[in-house]
């Protein structure tokens, strides 16, 4: 049956045409089995891109377009709820961005209507078919998260471009399935805590990537943020801390008394509610609890778990590698197997991550029980004494059909049966999984931490000091070519961290994760054949159009061009040289408690910065802006390595020193003034004459001890009087 | 001073000039250190190679020539035990092979002798100089190992070319030092015996190629080869079988009216003289007593070791993997820690072996003690368990000063405390290791595994069917490239395997070792960058007619060429191509117990050949020589994969296939007259017509059961008299 002439001409509404499809249109016979086949494999001849993010596997052009306007509608088989669902999904999605309201109808619906079809069959799993044509939009596949995962593709098409009412979607055929199962962000609750309205919009946004597994870190040194029924100390004395600082101690809170804490828990029916809001979306909530190490805040808690002498006051405010361990005495494994039963009570995930990272073993080699329980076990040292914990954990797991995962040190002391290998210190770890036949996850740092900095600029926001773009993103492969076709399958897929250390509020999340996590999405999703960072640009200018009409942030993109400041008189510390990155961090000031804080580029092992080659002629002042940081890092015996320089006086100063980190000093600052503030104080001083041309300028603080930890804020040179008066 | 003019001329008994130096002779500025170093380092300019194998780290022609003749002595250190030692040793060298009885001296000789000097000093370790001048051989180290080496080197020099008596040696500078600390070859005397005097003759012949380290296979499912005071029925029960097959069995011993046993032990006298042995020449054996599994012979002479309801009658005679494992009682572990106390009192090597691979848990899985034993420890699977029981001997070995070394599946279910892993399934267990920071020893299958078949050739010794020939040793790279800088230090070396299940005789140890294992020397000594296949061949030459100076045998070398079989009307089973090559030996017959025994080619689990492209013009008649093997193969499952052809007669068939192996049945030879002999059979039969042309013919045997396996000697197409008369 036609469709009605009236479709095919333009609306009175001018519907937008997209400009995405028609560069190259095959000939209808190309549309064989074989020659998509060939098209995908031989990935020529290249059809235009349409805007579907991630990539589809096989996307063709196709005939006319269709005309999608409010009379359009979404039809679903009757009663097939999770059809539906995703019907209602799309419709919601389209509402938002084109402002089209469309009825979601049980059924076929008549052939006249103009219709976005969602049809059970022809595809398995979380693949589908997608097909544009006049009559019609066709979504196809028998499994549930495939017709959710057409209709995010559908939505993608309907809202490309950018712009609200009726459009034309060019005709196009898509036949589309994942790379890899498992395409992962983890999100840290634990060091700072998001509101569970924010972890819904963030599975939303996870779920309109394609993305399929939400990894939640609940458990941590700072925070204990998960309700346990049967160990309410955990959620009363763990989720709340003091920040570090004598800004935040000397913020009382007037119900109390006492400084104000911060932090926050999930209780266990706002679980179970995200956990259903993610899996209509077709999420898995992998839930992380921390152990043997990461565990301060729950020793807190009951501090018989832990393995010290003296159990820590409360949950920390310190970020690094902390000490506390659980004990292994049989009363601690009913605890933590107490504790994994409410868990997998709340979430039905197959896998349960039980961390297992960066567990020193100090508290371990000092215990007594512990060391005469290794005797007792004929455990020879501390990491097997660390492999046999997690097995134990992992049989308990396995005893309740789930699947025990962790990070990449489970492989140390002997990796759990069946355990599946999260690599994160790069890919060694999934290598090594790989080849003993351990499932594993590509979750490498630098390029898969999203706490690293996204750009150089003085703007953005806190983190590590590492710029990790989003081409190094988008250029991640995570199989490593060394594994044979039979290991390959082992890695199971990618995940991308958002640890929060530095990642104080919701907003900043959603910055550090897009759209970098869009990069992950199509790495996961997408044919390792069909990445093409250019094609990938041209469609993310689509996604984040998409992404801005639902009102979602993101990280500055396209990244700008580096500002010009090669004759500036003033520069704020990211446009310094460190003279050293060993742990370089963009850190926020800690004061003042409300309102904007500063941030410094610093590498808290050497906190020293080079203005290079700084022009001086008619130089004479120079003016700092400096901030002081409370030192709430652990980083073990390594403090014995930060550079500490001897100060003239009791306050220290700010030193300038011509050419070389050891040169002359040219300009000396007392700290005086800056110990009454803490948050960022100027100071000025002469700076000595230097010989003409050109000068190094190495700037370093003179203190006794690592804590303040004394920033550069910005240093100028001369400034004019309107300069300073402007501020940073 | 001057060196008596006399030195420089010829001498009448004409000694024959080297004439593997002096094509191109650098300049004497030359020689300083920094173009020492850049030669090396850049391989450029080369200095033609002398015949030292394994080629030098560094080594430059240098002027003149010494002349080594009957009046030469060898100088060391007066007191110097060790240095007088490695004279000594030198001196014997010499003496067997030129025919020089060199006086050995102690103290700087006179300036006028023509001398061969071992000093101490200006080089540690393995580490040595060495230096021909017309005046003398100086050979300097300040460690025991070196100036051994650097006598080796010296007697290499002396002993090319071969010949009696005196000879010019061209002057030359040598600076040389090891590339990896782990030089080794594996010994299997558990399957097949060897001698004491063949150990020794063995170590001999590594200690010329600078190998260092001796492993030797001392007990697995088939033997039991050291006395063990504390349990005698190891070697009373252990160390002796009746080899598989009927021929054995019928082969009466007179003295017990039993089947003749066959095997032997090394008395701990024994083995004490043969370290002290090996010591002398720098070679450290490295035990090896297997657990949990290669455990038959052990249990079979203390049933309560093992993990089984019905214990192992005593040895195995057949190869393969046995599912007799260690059981895990404590009263196990005394018996494990005596034993190794025992080893550890005769074996001083700081690397104790204990095997570790193929350990099937088909018995611990089925054993409830086991299961209990599991439970109790919280560990979750079998494989953990081996994890831990290697674990346990590792930290006995660890508290007695030793280190444990282990095949590579010592990694599965957690590689026990600063345990070294031997990678033998590839190189995965060498990365493996390396990345979990553990060190490592490549000793990867098939390249290193020596009893895989030199050459094709019907003369060929028994082995495995697969072919490693000397250049594929020879290029094998033992560091993987995906290992970083701070991770190869972790491979400490290589070494080739000696399996003896096919190596029945002494003589087949020494051809299935050499020339391969001076291939493994080179690679383990010479840094990576001086390996040069055209450079090894043409100084292997000289090695291998210094080591039939000395009366040793060898591997065919080089290779002869391919015999021109195309047009032969008769094949022997090497010369026939295998159907496939699941588990392909080239076996010998158990029959006749004494005396030449005839070798087959067989695929163990399809007994299928081919004769590619047959010409039958004229033939009319097959003649085929066939043999019947115990199938004494211990494949688990895989038995059941075994392909059987139902037999037409009791007897079953031969059967000749026309083109392809399920073709037409072209002739069928009853196998009647082969069941009366344990030998080779000569059947003969007609052959059906066949078209004109070439014709693949398949050969394939019929039979009810796995046992015996048949398999083709021979097979003749129409054979004229001469050449049935003539046999194989």
């Amino acid at each position: 049956m036609d469709r009605p002439a009236a479709r095919r001409t333009p609306t009175t509404s001018s519907p937008r045409r997209a400009a995405w499809a028609g560069r190259l249109r095959a000939p209808p016979v190309f549309f064989g089995a074989l020659a998509i086949l060939a098209a995908a494999v031989l990935g020529t001849p290249r059809a235009a891109a349409s805007p579907i993010l991630p990539a589809p596997a096989i996307e063709m052009p196709a005939d006319g377009s269709f005309h999608l306007d409010a009379q359009s509608v979404i039809a679903a088989p009757a009663g097939d709820g999770q059809a539906l669902a995703s019907a209602r999904y799309l419709a919601d999605l389209v509402a938002r961005t084109r402002g089209l309201k469309l009825k979601v109808v049980e059924g076929e619906p008549p052939a006249e209507v103009a219709a976005i079809v969602l049809r059970r069959g022809r595809r398995l799993g979380e693949a589908y078919l997608l097909d544009v044509t006049p009559r019609a939009i066709v979504i196809q596949s028998s499994g549930d998260a495939g017709l959710f995962y057409g209709a995010v593709s559908a939505w993608q098409l309907a809202a490309s471009p950018a712009g609200k009412g009726a459009v034309d979607i060019p005709g196009l055929h898509v036949e589309d399935a994942p790379r890899f199962a498992w395409r992962g962000l983890m999100l840290d609750s634990a060091r700072n805590f998001q509101s569970p309205a924010f972890v819904e919009a963030f599975i939303d946004r996870m779920a309109r990537a394609k993305l399929n597994v939400l990894q939640w870190h609940l458990a941590d040194d700072q925070g204990w943020r998960l309700e346990i029924r049967k160990y309410p100390r955990l959620t009363q004395v763990g989720a709340w801390r003091v920040p570090a600082g004598p800004a935040a101690a000397a913020d009382i809170d007037r119900k109390t008394g006492q400084p104000r804490r911060i932090g926050g828990f999930y209780t266990q029916d706002q679980v179970r509610q995200i956990v259903a809001y993610a899996a209509q979306r077709h999420v898995t909530i992998v839930p992380e609890i921390e152990m043997p190490g990461h565990a301060q805040a729950a020793i807190a808690a009951y501090p018989d778990l832990g393995s010290a002498p003296r159990p820590p006051a409360g949950a920390s405010s310190d970020w690094g590698v902390h000490p506390y361990l659980y004990n292994v005495d049989e009363k601690t494994f009913g605890f933590l197997e107490d504790v994994l039963t409410e868990v997998m009570e709340l979430f039905p995930s197959r896998y349960i991550h039980i961390g297992g990272d960066e567990a020193v073993k100090v508290q371990w080699k000092a215990d007594p029980a512990v060391q005469a329980r290794m005797r007792e076990l004929w455990i020879g040292d501390e990491d097997a004494l660390q492999g046999w914990f997690i097995g134990r954990i992992g049989t308990f797991l396995a005893a309740h059909g789930r699947r025990l995962v962790g990070w990449d040190e489970i492989l140390l002391g002997g990796v759990a049966p069946g355990a599946t290998v999260m690599s994160w210190r790069g890919l060694d770890g999934a290598i090594i999984a790989a080849k003993l036949g351990h499932d594993t996850v590509a979750a490498p740092q630098p390029i898969y931490y999203f706490d690293n900095r996204q750009g150089a600029g003085p703007d953005e926001p806190p983190g590590r000091g590492r710029l990790v773009g989003l081409k190094d993103v988008y250029d991640f492969e995570p199989v490593p070519a060394i594994l044979t076709p039979l290991e390959r399958p082992h890695v199971l897929g990618v995940q991308a961290q958002l640890w929060s250390e530095h990642i104080r509020t919701e907003d900043r999340v959603s910055r550090a994760a897009f759209p970098r996590a869009l990069a992950v999405a199509e790495t996961g999703w997408s044919p390792a054949a069909r990445k093409d960072w250019a094609g990938f640009t041209g469609r993310l200018d689509a996604e984040l159009g998409r992404e801005r009409a639902l009102g979602e942030t993101y990280g500055t993109w396209p990244e700008p061009p580096p500002p010009a400041i090669g004759l500036a008189r003033s520069r704020a510390s990211q446009q310094l040289t460190l003279c050293t990155a060993k742990i370089a961090l963009n850190l926020e000031d800690d004061a003042p408690v409300a309102g904007p804080r500063a941030r410094f580029l610093v590498d808290i092992m050497n906190p020293c910065w080079i203005w290079p080659a700084a022009d001086l002629a008619g130089v004479t002042r120079i003016e700092a802006a400096v901030g002081q940081l409370p030192f709430n890092f652990q980083i073990g015996d390594d403090i014995k390595k930060v550079i500490l320089r001897p100060p003239a006086s009791p306050a220290g100063e700010l030193e300038v020193r011509q050419d070389r980190c050891d040169g002359p000093v040219i300009a000396s600052l007392s700290l005086a003034p800056a110990l009454k503030s803490q948050a960022v104080t100027r100071l000025r001083g002469p700076l000595a004459p230097t010989p003409p041309g050109l000068h190094d300028l190495c700037f370093t603080f003179t203190q006794g001890g690592v804590d303040p930890l004394w920033v550069i804020d910005r240093v100028s040179l001369a400034p004019p009087v309107e300069e300073a008066r402007r501020g940073r």
